[in-house]
């Protein structure tokens, strides 16, 4: 089946676009070892945000894959996770902002970052920057110690894997190829955005 | 040194009010196991709020105590964490909803939740629900296995312990006594709070 849209984001770049219920969103890895944010709202209105704490509740993993759900803050589904080529991805952490580079690695220069990347992209669609919640960040390797320590991996993805997942919703989306040099082995790749229609019946 | 304001919460309810920076917020569990949920915003605007993605990003730990601070969605302090009694708080899972209870527990009853209590307390401060975010849940003790499935044990707190936090930023702050069976192990007990004056520079 084609895709009935595609971006194709450069590298430390972000796109924002409406997505209909129903619809299959690919999120393409196409050099392999690059992360990829995801944030998403209602369009009936940015009061109904994707929300981490609600989707690993109800998941009851770290670690959402095929068959998961995640949900908003009115934990209705947002999207429902398909097929899932890589089997990582973590929705602990926020997007790399430019505070993030400040904090993490001592880095007060000006520096690409998810945090602006989305904010930029998603302003048209009338999203403001502090409605930005924690992000699902696709095929992101965070590991967690029995003591809670975080380590951030290499992603596990190699060239040409992907994650599909369905909107639940009329949704808005927004999507980057990750400007943080740790959470993407230190090689800045691009990412691949396909959208699908919606299954018919018969499918 | 006596307390400036004290809050008692009876089993399943909640309290919120204004917290101004350098005051030391006390959440203490008189008699054991009990989780409370903690969410707090910028009195200068509900824009800037608790943020779990940069709180977990910035101290690289699920497991925040002693000396860590909690951050807002633009990563800037709103406390830090003083004195710990417990040493093992959640801040993965969402507040306890009436959702919650329907998709976890089955449960499609009317049953008190910590989001509604949070929601009812925060309005007259001028919080919408849909801006209540990812909760850090002290006492809660959510384990997280290699695999990524989490486990919720017992608290690990027994009668009296606590936990102080400084507030780094004039804030709205909300508390509960949590209404979800599994966190509490099973029985809801109270949560009392206490607020105490800034330190000066000669205590």
């Amino acid at each position: 089946m084609e895709p009935i849209a595609r971006h194709h984001l450069d590298p430390q770049t972000g796109v924002a676009f409406r997505l209909e219920k129903g619809r299959r969103l690919r999120i393409i890895d196409p050099q392999g070892e690059q992360v990829s944010d995801l944030v998403a709202f209602a369009q009936a209105g940015a009061g109904e945000w994707l929300s981490s704490g609600r989707s690993i509740d109800y998941a009851n993993t770290i670690y959402l894959t095929t068959g998961h759900v995640l949900y908003s803050n009115r934990s209705r589904p947002m999207f429902t996770l398909l097929e899932d080529r890589v089997g990582r991805h973590d929705f602990l952490l926020t997007p790399c902002s430019p505070e993030t580079f400040q904090i993490i690695y001592g880095n007060h220069d000006p520096h690409p970052s998810c945090f602006d990347n989305l904010a930029t992209n998603l302003a048209p669609l009338g999203i403001l920057p502090d409605e930005i919640p924690t992000t699902f960040n696709v095929f992101m390797n965070v590991l967690v110690a029995p003591d809670g320590e975080l380590t951030i991996g290499p992603p596990t993805s190699k060239a040409g894997d992907y994650l599909d997942l369905r909107a639940e919703m009329d949704l808005i989306v927004g999507v980057t190829a990750c400007s943080a040099e740790m959470s993407n082995n230190y090689s800045f790749k691009p990412i691949d955005v396909e959208v699908y229609a919606a299954e018919q019946p018969n499918d």
